[in-house]
Order: C-alpha cells, then sequence, then structure tokens
C-alpha cells in the first residue's frame, strides 16, 4: 500500500498496520485524532490523554503482535486510539453508551484488552502476572505496560517495579510523560521524571540504533543474537536513568512520543532486548487538539462540547462536590486546625476553592489514597483535623489504612465520599457501589448520606467539629435532584408520616425515588409511609423503633446488597425487606442504570405493589 | 553520673539517658539486651529484629526529645527497647500478656508511642502528617519514622517518601537496614539498598561532622545558623545516594548501628539540617544473642524459647499453615498452572514447601499485598492458577484489588486467608476479625471455613481445581483443636441432628465450642442441633431451608459482627439471631479472648439458656 493515502475505514485492523509507511502512518494519526474529537465533542469521556497517545499507539501495535503480545494500559484514560486500531472503530461512536463500548479496558470486549482498566498503578502488577506466566508456558512474546506519570505517584506501581526489575521475563514498562497527572502532577517522583524530560533526547543516538536494527530483522533469533552479542555496545547508545537501571531495568529514553520513526527505532530496542525494559517517552496531553493543548486538566474527563471552540455544552453552576469544597472553607476560615487531602482530584473533589485559600493546609498527594489517609493520620494525631475527599470507588484502596491508622488509634478524620452510588458512563471499575459495605465494617464508624447541598453543608459541620473518630460524609456525583422542604432538612432522619402502615426507608439522592414511589402508589390505594435517614450509620435506636412500628418496610439502597446497610436493618427488624444492588454495575446513564436496578420511582412503585399483593 | 556503671532499673527514663556517657550507654545496651532475651524467651515476641535496634534507639532518645519530637516506629517489631526506655520497664514482663503492654506501639499505652503500630510501612505517612503539624503550629520538633527494609517493599512507603522528599518540614526517615524483611527480602530496591550498605562507611567524614557539630550546642538557633551558613561544605561531607536525594531528602549514611557514637554523631547532624532528611543505618539481626544471629529468620517472632539453647519450648509439629503449604504442594505437582504467592511470609503461610519444590511458580513479592493481588490477576489473565496464601489482617491492604483486579475481569485465583480470626498476643493490629465482612462484599466470591486438617485440604482442592472466580480458603492460626468424626468432613456443610427445635450454627474452628456448648445444655434439658457450615458463602439455598426449619436458630461467629456472615442469616432468616465480635480486640491469650467476646462454650451455653429463657 506504499506511497498512498489510506482510508481508517478501509483497513482491516491492526493487521494491516504493518503494510503502511510511516507517512501513511501519521496520515492515519490525523484520522484518528479527529474521530477522538468528534466522538468524545458528543459521547464526553477522555479527551486530552488520549489525543496525546495517538503515535505510541500506533508504534506499539506496529512493533508488536497484539493480542500474542499483550498490550495492558494502566487507567484506560489513554487507550481510545487502541480500541480504534484493534478492531472497534465502526462501534466507537457508541464510547461509554449504554451497551456500547466502554471508556476503558475491558478484556470481554476486545480480546486486545490484556487487563481490567480504570483504577490506577496496576498496569506494571498486571503486566508483570502475564510475563511471568508467558515464561513458565515457553511463549516469548511480551508483556507491555503503558502508564502515565500520574500513575506512577501511586504505591501501586513502586511494588510493580520493585519486583520486575528484577524480574528475568520480557517486560516492557513504558512511561507516558505528559507532566500531568490529573490536575498538575505532585511528589518528588514527578520532579525526578520531569527532569529527565528535558535530557539530551534520545535523537542523538537513534540513528545508531535504527542502522543496526535496520539490517537484520526485527523479530526472531538473529536480531536477538546480535543484539545480545552487541550489549555492551548497545547499551551505550542508549540513555541511562540511574533509579529505573538501579531497579534492574534497561532503560531507554526519552522518545518524542508524536515521532512514530522515534517511537518505532525505540520500541524495536526494547522488544529486541528480551528482558525488563523502562521506555520513557514524552507526549502532549491533548495534542492536535487546540483548547485541550491548552488547557488539559479541563479535557481530562468532559462532558458534551462544541468542536470549533471546545466549549462544553452544559456548564454545571454548581454540584455536591463544590458545595462540598466551598463550606469546607467556610469552616476552615474559623478553625485553623482544618486541614484538606486530595489524591490527585483537586477539581474533581471541588477542593480547588480550599486549595486557592488555603495552601498551607491543603495536600495534593497524587494518586495514593493509601498514603492520604495513614497521612490524615498523622495529622490527626498531632491535633489537626483533616479533611480527605475522595472518590467512593477509589476510597477501596484505604480499607487498611481506615481500620490501622486511623480506628485504632481513635484519631478523628472526616472522609467526604465522593461520587458514592451509581456514576454512569465510566462503568464497572467506577461505581460508588461498596462503600457502605466496607465502611460499615470499621469499628466506630460514622456515617452521613446527605440527600441535598444543605444537608451537606450540615453533616460536613458536624462531622468536622462534632463528631469523634472516622466520620464519613458520602454523596452523589453530580448535582442536587431538587430543593427539598426547609424542615426535611436535618443530620439524623426525617419521617414523613401519612398514617400508613407501610414503610418505604432510604437515603441519598434514593430519597427523591422513595418519595415519587410513595405518590405514585398513593393513588392505587397503597398508602406509604417515608423515612429519610440522613445519619445512616450506626442506625439509632429511635430508626430501630421507628421500623419496627409498622407492620411492613421496605428499604431500598443504591449500594451493593452484601454487608449493606439494609441488610443490617433487615438483621434487627424481621418486619424489614432489604433492595440493593446484586452485583457489578456496566456503564450507561445513571437514570437508565438505576431503572434496570430496580431503584426508578416506577420500579420501586411496582415491586412495593408486587410485595403488598403477595402478602394478602 | 559520668564514669560510674548504672543500673537500668535504678534510672529515670528516658531523662537520665542524656546525662549518662558513651561508655554508661553501651552498658546500658547490654543490660537491655539481656531484658530482652529474658522476656521473649518467657513470652514469646519479636527478638532478632529488637536486638538489632538497641542502640540506634538509645541513641534516638538521647538526641531527640520525646515525645516532643515524635518517634513513628513502623511495624512495631523493633520497639520493644524503646518501650524499656520510655518507663515500661517496670512492666516490661508482662509483654503480649493480657492486660500487659502491647508487643506494638500503642499511644494509649505511652506518650512516647507516637503513632499505632502493627501493619508495615505506615511510618513514614504517618510521621510525614505530623511533621506538617508541627509546621502548622509553629512547632520545630521532629518526625522521626523508623523502618526497616523489609517496609521499604511496601507501595506505602514509597507514596510517603514521594510526599515527604519535597516537604519543607522537620522529618527524617530512618532506614534500620538489616538485609532482611521477615524472611529474606525480596525486589529490586533491596538490591539497591544493599549495594549502598557496603558503600564507603560514613566513619570517614565522621570526624568532621562531630568536629563541627561539637563546637556549638546541638540544639537551638546557633547551630542552625551554622550549619545553613555553611551549608555546602557540610553536605560535602556526607555520604551521597542519589535515589533518596532525587527524591528531595538529604542522605547521612551508612552509620554502624552497633556504634552508638557514629549513630548520635549522624542523628545529630540530621537533626541540625531542618529539613527533610534520610538517615541509613545497618544493623544486625538478633545482634548480641548467638542463636538470633545465626539463625535471625526463626527468631523474627518466636514462642517461648530455652535461652541457653535457643530451642523453642514447643515445637509444633504442624498447623493450619502447614497442612496448606503441603497440600499445595501436592496439587502443584500435578498440575503447571499453580503458582503460589506471599508477601514476605513464606515461613508464616507455610509456602516454604511449595517454595522448595516449585522454585519457578512460587513467587515472594515483599511486603506488597496490593500488588500480590494485582499480579495474580495478571498471572490468571494468562492461563495460570495463582494462590495467594496471606495473613487475614494484611489482606484488608487488598480490598480494592481483590474487586478491581480479579472480581471484574472474572479471573480464577485463590487466597488463602491465614490467621484468620483471633490470633491473640500480637493484639488489635493483626486480629483476624474483618476477612469476613469485607471479602463477602466482593461480588461472585466464594468462601470456605474448614475446620480441620482434612476439610481445609478438600476446600483447597476444591478452591483451586473446580471454583471460578475469586476463591477463599481462611482458616485460623495454629493447629486443628481434634480430630473429627470423619463423616463429618465437607467441604458444604455438615448438621447434626438431634431432634431439636433450636439449632446452633457456625464454623471454622468455632464448631467445637459450638458442639460442646450443645453438650452443656443437653443435661439442662436444652436440647441444640448443630449446624456445621464449611463453604460459608454464598449461603446456599439447602442452608438457608434448615435455619428456617428450626423454631429458633443462634449463630455464632468469630468476626466483627457489622456485615458478617450471622447478620445475613438474620436478614434472610427472621429466626435467626446472630453473635459476633462488638469491636477492635486487645492482645491476650486466644482462648481468653474468645471467652471474653462471648464465643467459648461456656458463654455459647449461657446465651443460649437465657435467649430460650426470655422467650417462654
Amino acid at each position: 500500500m506504499a506511497n498512498k493515502k489510506v482510508d481508517l475505514y478501509s483497513l482491516k485492523l491492526p493487521e494491516d498496520l504493518k503494510k503502511l509507511d510511516i507517512e501513511q502512518c501519521n496520515d492515519l494519526c490525523r484520522q484518528i485524532r479527529t474521530v477522538l474529537i468528534k466522538t468524545v465533542s458528543k459521547n464526553g469521556g477522555h479527551l486530552a490523554s488520549n489525543l496525546g497517545t495517538v503515535e505510541l499507539t500506533m508504534a506499539l501495535h506496529r512493533v508488536f503482535d497484539s493480542p500474542e503480545d499483550k498490550i495492558v494500559w494502566d487507567v484506560g484514560h489513554q487507550a481510545y486510539t487502541h480500541k480504534i486500531l484493534t478492531g472497534r472503530l465502526d462501534k466507537f461512536g457508541t464510547l461509554r453508551k449504554e451497551g456500547g463500548i466502554s471508556g476503558f479496558c475491558r478484556p470481554d470486549e476486545s480480546k486486545h484488552d490484556a487487563f481490567i482498566s480504570g483504577h490506577s498503578s496496576n498496569s506494571i502488577s498486571a503486566a508483570l502476572g502475564i510475563a511471568y506466566a508467558k515464561k513458565l508456558q515457553g511463549d516469548d512474546h511480551h508483556a507491555i505496560a503503558v502508564l502515565g506519570d500520574g500513575a506512577m505517584s501511586g504505591g501501586l506501581s513502586y511494588e510493580g517495579l520493585n519486583n520486575a526489575g528484577k524480574s528475568d521475563t520480557n517486560m516492557i514498562v513504558i512511561l507516558n510523560y505528559n507532566e500531568m497527572s490529573i490536575s498538575r502532577n505532585v511528589g518528588s517522583m514527578a520532579k525526578y521524571l520531569s527532569k529527565m524530560r528535558t535530557r539530551s533526547s534520545y535523537k542523538k543516538t537513534k540513528s545508531a540504533v535504527e542502522r543496526m536494527l535496520d539490517v537484520t530483522p526485527v523479530v526472531g533469533a538473529p536480531v536477538k543474537k546480535v543484539v545480545r552479542s552487541s550489549k555492551n555496545a548497545f547499551k551505550n547508545m542508549l540513555l541511562h536513568s540511574t533509579f529505573f537501571e538501579e531497579l534492574g531495568f534497561e532503560f531507554i529514553g526519552p522518545l518524542d512520543g508524536h515521532d512514530l520513526e522515534e517511537l518505532e527505532a525505540g520500541l524495536k530496542a526494547a522488544k529486541a532486548l528480551n528482558k525488563p525494559v523502562f521506555v520513557h517517552v514524552n507526549t502532549v496531553k491533548g495534542k492536535g487538539y487546540g483548547p485541550a493543548e491548552a488547557n488539559p486538566g479541563e479535557f481530562h474527563g468532559v462532558g458534551s462540547f462544541e468542536i470549533s471552540t471546545g466549549n462544553p455544552d452544559v456548564v454545571s453552576p454548581d454540584s455536591f462536590s463544590s458545595v462540598m469544597g466551598k463550606e469546607l472553607c467556610r469552616l476552615a476560615r474559623a478553625d485553623k486546625r482544618i486541614c484538606a487531602v486530595t489524591a490527585a482530584m483537586k477539581y474533581g473533589t471541588g477542593l480547588q476553592y480550599f486549595a486557592k485559600s488555603f495552601p498551607d493546609r491543603f495536600f495534593d498527594v497524587g494518586i495514593a489514597e493509601e498514603h492520604a489517609v495513614t497521612f490524615c493520620g498523622g495529622l490527626a494525631s498531632a491535633g489537626m483535623i483533616p479533611v480527605f475527599a475522595v472518590y467512593s470507588t477509589f476510597l477501596q484502596r484505604s480499607y487498611d489504612q481506615l481500620i490501622h491508622d486511623l480506628t485504632i488509634g481513635g484519631l478523628h478524620a472526616v472522609i467526604c465520599v465522593d461520587r458514592a452510588g451509581i456514576v454512569g458512563s465510566d462503568g464497572e471499575t467506577h461505581q460508588g457501589i461498596f462503600d457502605m459495605s466496607f465502611l460499615k465494617s470499621v469499628p466506630d464508624i460514622t456515617i452521613y448520606s446527605p440527600s441535598d447541598y444543605e444537608e451537606l453543608r450540615l453533616c460536613l459541620k458536624k462531622a468536622v467539629l462534632e463528631d469523634k473518630g472516622v466520620s464519613v460524609v458520602r454523596y452523589p456525583r453530580g448535582r442536587e435532584v431538587s430543593g427539598h422542604e426547609l424542615d426535611s432538612i436535618t443530620t439524623s432522619y426525617h419521617h414523613i408520616k401519612n398514617g400508613a402502615d407501610t414503610l418505604l426507608v432510604s437515603y441519598g439522592r434514593l430519597i427523591d425515588n422513595i418519595k415519587d414511589a410513595a405518590d405514585l402508589l398513593e393513588p392505587k390505594g397503597l398508602k406509604c409511609d417515608v423515612l429519610k435517614l440522613v445519619k445512616v450509620f450506626p442506625l439509632s435506636d429511635k430508626i430501630i423503633d421507628i421500623m419496627r412500628s409498622y407492620k411492613k418496610v421496605f428499604f431500598f439502597e443504591e449500594t451493593y446488597r452484601e454487608g449493606s446497610l439494609a441488610e443490617k436493618a433487615a438483621a434487627m427488624c424481621k418486619n424489614v425487606e432489604a433492595f440493593g444492588i446484586n452485583g457489578l454495575v456496566s456503564h450507561g446513564e445513571p437514570d437508565a442504570l438505576l431503572d434496570e436496578l430496580g431503584l426508578s420511582a416506577d420500579k420501586i412503585a411496582s415491586t412495593v405493589r408486587e410485595r403488598l399483593k403477595d402478602e394478602t
């Protein structure tokens, strides 16, 4: 196909890539960028990081043979091009839509997705497992972890590096360095990598490497022998990085992540070494789309937007996150002990206001949720009041630290659990459906689940200033549903009495669905009272008494059912029936997902109707 | 007190230490070693690591002012001398006994214990929190993390270093390097540190440092000014370590950890720098006690032993751990896909047999439980059957990885949860009482809880070869209680029918207490049937049916009650009453603790008697 422009849509991928020349591939990269921008502008998703890895992905699929060689994408924020190049171009328009392709890597979506991605920093450990398995099976294909510099701030990456460097496997770690994790990168390792970025480029040695590789077939015994026998000479051609070399890796880089030729030369060299190799690639986040290059932080995860300007279609004025962030500022102004901690989610958690107003008391620790909680323990033990704002799904990383480093010592810290419940288009790896179960199992914990902004403010204040021990305030992604009556706003519970002998119980945003369900049931002659919990755990005696006073209680909850609060209530009150989520939840629109899960007002109403029918 | 031998027991500690000369202190170190060996030989505990840190602890308390300066001991395996030197010498004979002093650091035991210790690798993060709090409070005392090289294999340590190096705080990290974590150390970082150990010693520069420090008071503004103004000269006196310096630390070392003068000079220098400093100290594990020096691994955590020979008082012939280890070897011999993974607990988990027989398929990943699980995910995704053997309490570290890196991808891996339930003298930080709650909340998981060796063998085989997804086999510390009747051995459940309308339910080793309780109740006219669960989760329909067929069911379980299996059963069957553990459990003998928790046969019998009385 040489010297002819090719149409991305006409290719059999990834096989055809290897038949093209560099110029054709560079043109394909431009076509891919157009697809990325068009799709994400409609569906929302991760844009800046994906625009940065177009050439790197192209080079990977030209140099390696997926799926025999396994490419493990960390987080998956950067794997859209990989999806396009591995047979999912036709479906790419369904990105992140219910029933469509996922925004992350999923082995059940494609044999080219070697491992689940979503939570940061798992790629090296997973790829190492794959590499060892291949070694034990006598298969000399490669396992390749691709991760951003943000993922390098997570301890799991380090544990992986620490075990991979000394391994005698065909393992390659590719660092996609773009000086950003999700917002600005933090930590000493970031500084170290940043220094490396500016080292004299690989270009100087490129031609030598290429000369050597070009005279021999790239894959197969001959080139390996050549490379091995001339190992020292070869090694001298590569630039060295003390740290990664100390860990046992060969080091290649920094490579220009938007120069396909340079990338391919570097990857061929890495492949030929047949031992653990660390490849440093410099990329530009947002590459090729002006608004994203200018403001990569804003184009990390986006909703739909207008392509010509980059302006979002919907400007969200506020959210549970921003309300939390602003209220925390108010509290911190009056109390110098209050500190705020985030794990690389300053904007996502609404802490940008705090960071600006109280820079000395604001700590962005990088993608390091374990450290964040233990660090809070240190702050608390010395008299401060730490508030760690974190997404529900990422707090799973800190389970041990919540028990060991906060609870056992009786320390007071507040955990603001953002994105609790169904999050929507990010799917299985990001749904916040486990925090109720694992947090409940932390002794002496207090958990609030406000259903609107004003309750969030009240709960936060109580958690920060009045509670002891670990106090959690959890709230969903996005905005409050509607203004509630002022007299229902509380930090404990609100009981709506209607003279019924059936009670519907819930908490958080689901309370609106419960109330709507009650409204749907009333005209059918089924009167229900409603109990809204705000301080949800521990369940107070008063709440237990209320539940016990009814003939029948239906407790609905937007969380995994095992170990849930509703299960607890059912164990304590024999008239309670519990409804939660039965398993993992795929991606889709939150309202549609809640309906599928039986948690929309309609579904709740029909469940209650059926159960009451069964009873009579 | 100069030039006179002093008696350890006559001193007011830690204050008096600063009045002594080096010779007196060296003599005190000998006295301390005698106390350590005597006490641990009686009470059991951690010996080798504590013998290694006698001089380091002495130097710390002479150079710093605890409790104003905060010393955070990682794990606490090494803090016995710290306990002796901070007013707990009189109580030291009660070490690890119920009501006595803890084997780990506990702030509620002494103001000199700055932070909870027990789980590895938390010290840097906790100390950094303390250091920032002090900075915000205008207090220029130091926060000092002391950790072994084993703790350096944990990602949490790295997350701490990554944040600490760039911090503008009075933070000191002391690496107690003894070339061992718990057994042999693993990982590239270990190799790197090992190289550093052999670098030209700090001795060469010591006299220069000392000269400078000796002419000025050690604490206070003057010396700091001197040090600061001559910073470059001073810096040149210290040996450099690229990695830690790259992370932003000043580096001092390696120091001879058994040379008190050298240690004090190094620590004074670290103190005077008033910025993040990393101090490398070489120590000998077991120092001063022949059998422990010769075999530090065996003297890591020990039971009571004979001092003259080092021989243990009780030689345990086998345990749940060793039975698991041997059975896994049998399975692995027939199936080449089976791999074994440990996080630095080869001996503790009984995997030494596997390591010897199948070195290629055995992976000791260091103290890195997060990596261990994700690594298992990688192995499983490429067709192997990984088995991760880990203590219940340390598996808390892997909660997210169990969900994200195994379950979401539907991968098959087996987790052998050792030390499930009450572990005894290691106390709060080590009790295995949370695994039922957090494991239950992992979708699609299977959990077995065998009550004797033969059941363990059967469950392991089923988990490894027949089950899908994540399959857990959990068993307690130590040995099986007694031989059970052969016909009761099963991988599902065993129902002992006695014609009663009351049922006692349990699983694991608690089944013996339940049976004994039934025997105690029968002569009093209270007949009980007994249901032993072996496959405990998910609860099968058959088990639910059996429970529902009784008038009254009492479900006892050796686990934290929130989110427990008994709670689940109570939610499903309205005639079930659940009994578990109400909160954290301190150290003591397991049987005594179980009795206190209401889980001995006697207490179970009296609980059942009272409840049945209430009902009639």
